[in-house]
């Protein structure tokens, strides 16, 4: 938890943000409950919702907030604990004493927000709501304001039609660009996902199963923070992009992707990713698609700075791509036309990179489209470019994941065989030979400074091939 | 999962049992879907509705199932993939292929489950259906039921109202007692739980953050298993039963309890708990009690076969207890009286153990009552007593912990001398010199065999205090 005065801060720019655009009424924040993992009692490590700490800073379940558009009263709600409670849980602080400590000075029970919520509604007054991103928010949401289930969330990427416009636009502007403190904990869950990585990197023997080098990974995220901030892909079928089976034995001559990150203890998260050879070298062919892939990524960082906007370096990487593609035989044709036609998708069927920041993809539960489009841009409907979850004009404070990859599927290159959508473009020959060759991904973290970027945490990860292949010998 | 067969039995069973109990129409049987953690596409490790796996085996999220109790029909309901899923998840088995793979002919797509409920309904016929263990199926049930979402779940001890008498008993009668195969797997859970505390017991040691022996707990479960089967309890406040806090650092001369357990990867679970003298040695007024708590377990031990109720063995541990603890003279008077008054209570206010099996406090969500109590019994008003879990008469096949503990909780302790509850019978001059010790609790999981009782595991932890302390000293 930050100091008080972050969170008044940051309400005080949200009302004014608010009455910038006209909105009127009560904003309202419902913060997570415990989520049950297999019976009420037995619940999943609690994470509070990213919002609701974000304004309100109380990380403990069943905590809910008003903030009055035009008076600016504060109020949390939250219930003060009973002896039954205090054996369980230990003495705790009261109610107030937490609203106090996030420089709230009003606080209430519980079942006060939503009576609050219906006396406002009864005065005729607009409710201002984000869209829930958990099944009970969305069941106490709909309750609450009489609306159907189905619409307090975010439906598809265009985000949630009865939600708040102003209050979404609102908290995205101001989640969109990090302060210091917010980036000094960015670096922190990078250092943990290096150490969780190199962990990872030192765990790969042939003869090992997968789950062992999870297990190991994941507990090194808890050592020092929340864990990790997603669960971890880690398979030799990189082709398969959220491979969450860790069965498999590592066998020789695989390429093994590891995409990973951890979450600090005050929740912001790093995302990597790595792709090992399991034997410890790379074979030639899997070297010169690496060697792509890496290059793709430098150019990435390399374009990133403010005033640019990201859908822009997404096509300049699948430019990269293509060109090198082609040299070696992988496509043929026109490199403008074989990049306006989508080709890059084949390989790339995903974004070259997404917000990050208290979440993975940060916000995303606000709608992909609102977090990572400006007003003036449309989503592809391409395969590949139409997967970009961020593509806006980049200002100082952004930190986005620069991850592009290339990966053979063979389910979607013979669906692209059979429908013609490659028009020539592919050469589906030599493809075969790339039928068991499974993918590849190099994943950086990326702020975007005053003047130009920075790659995140204090130490980069081995990424040159002959750097991870040294770096393997040498463990 | 196990062999197809398997669950076919499992359900020829339930229909019998129903059978018996005149039930008829159709038993309803809704799976888990993904748990989201900060939204919607960022979730918790996946983990099926316990009764779902146990009957339908299918351990992936939107399943759904339905028993037709007058013909024996069976359907499984899910979606098959396409070409979008295989690129982000790979290839999949069909529904029909799954369905089959744990002896089920029909299949159609999840949202023919809530058309087939709405057709039986419209028939008139019963409905059978389990109360709901997370917010989803709650929501979704209520939907398709016509109530309302609190009636669809266990409210308190006493189970859900509304949902299938017939079914919830049946379900609990049949996983109560657990074949060779569960037992393996729980044995599979429990070594690996040993692998975890003796992890944990390794690092011990003054001047470690608490976190980090539980990232290293907890990356131990998933190296070979699912991961932990509930939140691991790590701390120097063994008073407080549920401290999920984890940032102290471990000092000397404090008492160190940590309950913790492994889930497998087909979901059984392990449950044990051991309390660690922080610089390896316990002081002399901490083995005095330890000692007491160590008698408790071995006694409970003792006591467990088939034909003894368990509440029994709670009494039986709690009288050892408090004669144990007036000859350290911190209570007195008659030891019967003491007993029946609820003493032992204020030194251990929770019960002497639980089911355990797929869940750690197995079929909690399907009322604590019916899981833990035999018709005729009635569950105690008593702090203590009155939290005991598991009650019954034993039969072979039940699988329990065994759980004694002694804290000093000084709220609790000012709050009986307030009101007089302890009649005179408590000496709180004598336990002013305890108000800084914690607490101590030693727990292990048992079979109830034909003839007795078998301690969960191939090996035991360490647990008599000499034998912890050599172990601390070796390592």
């Amino acid at each position: 938890m930050f100091a008080s005065e972050v969170y008044t801060s940051r309400r005080l720019t949200l009302l004014a943000k608010m009455a910038e655009k006209g909105a009127k009424g009560l904003a309202i924040f419902l913060g997570n409950v415990e989520s049950p993992m297999n019976y009420w009692d037995n619940c999943y490590k609690f994470r509070q919702d990213s919002n609701f700490l974000y304004f309100w800073g109380i990380d403990e379940p069943l905590f809910a907030a008003t903030l009055d558009l035009e008076s600016g009263e504060e109020c949390i709600y939250g219930n003060d604990v009973d002896i039954d409670d205090i054996i369980w849980m230990g003495p705790q602080d009261s109610v107030a004493v937490k609203a106090a400590s996030v420089g709230v000075a009003n606080s209430r029970p519980y079942s006060d927000f939503a009576k609050a919520v219906a006396a406002a509604r009864a005065k005729g007054r607009e409710i201002h709501f984000l869209p829930a991103a958990r099944h009970y928010t969305q069941m106490t949401l709909a309750s609450i304001l009489g609306l159907a289930p189905e619409e307090v969330v975010t439906a598809g990427k265009k985000g949630c039609a009865k939600a708040s416009d102003a209050l979404v636009r609102s908290v995205i502007g101001m989640r969109l660009v990090r302060d210091s403190l917010e980036i000094a904990e960015i670096d922190k869950a990078c250092d943990l996902g290096y150490e969780m990585h190199t962990v990872a990197r030192q765990g790969v023997k042939v003869g090992t199963v997968e789950q062992e080098i999870v297990g190991r990974m994941e507990g090194t995220t808890m050592c020092k923070g929340w864990g990790p901030s997603f669960a971890t892909i880690l398979t030799q079928h990189g082709e398969i992009f959220h491979c969450h089976s860790h069965e498999a034995v590592i066998e020789p001559g695989k390429l093994l992707v590891i995409d990973a990150g951890a979450e600090s203890n005050v929740h912001y998260a790093s995302d990597f990713t790595r792709t090992y050879p399991t034997a410890g070298k790379y074979t030639s062919q899997q070297r010169d698609i690496y060697q792509i892939v890496y290059e793709c990524n430098e150019l990435a960082f390399e374009f990133v700075r403010p005033g640019v906007r990201y859908r822009d370096v997404h096509l300049a990487v699948a430019r990269h791509m293509l060109d090198s593609l082609s040299q070696l035989g992988l496509v043929k044709g026109d490199l403008d036309t074989m990049l306006a036609e989508g080709i890059a998708g084949l390989f790339m069927p995903h974004g070259l990179g997404h917000n990050m920041g208290m979440d993975v993809h940060d916000m995303e539960d606000l709608g992909e489209n609102l977090v990572g489009y400006d007003d003036d841009q449309t989503r592809s409907p391409q395969l590949g470019l139409g997967s970009l979850r961020m593509a806006r004009t980049l200002v100082p404070g952004n930190v986005l994941t620069d991850e592009p990859g290339i990966y053979f599927i063979p389910d979607l290159i013979e669906s692209w065989k059979k429908d013609g959508v490659d028009k020539g473009m592919v050469n589906y020959e030599k493809l075969k030979e790339y039928y068991t060759f499974g993918g590849i991904r190099l994943e950086d973290d990326v702020l975007v400074t005053e003047d130009g970027a920075r790659r995140l945490g204090s130490k980069r990860l081995p990424i040159a091939p002959d750097e991870v292949e040294a770096a393997m010998a040498a463990e």
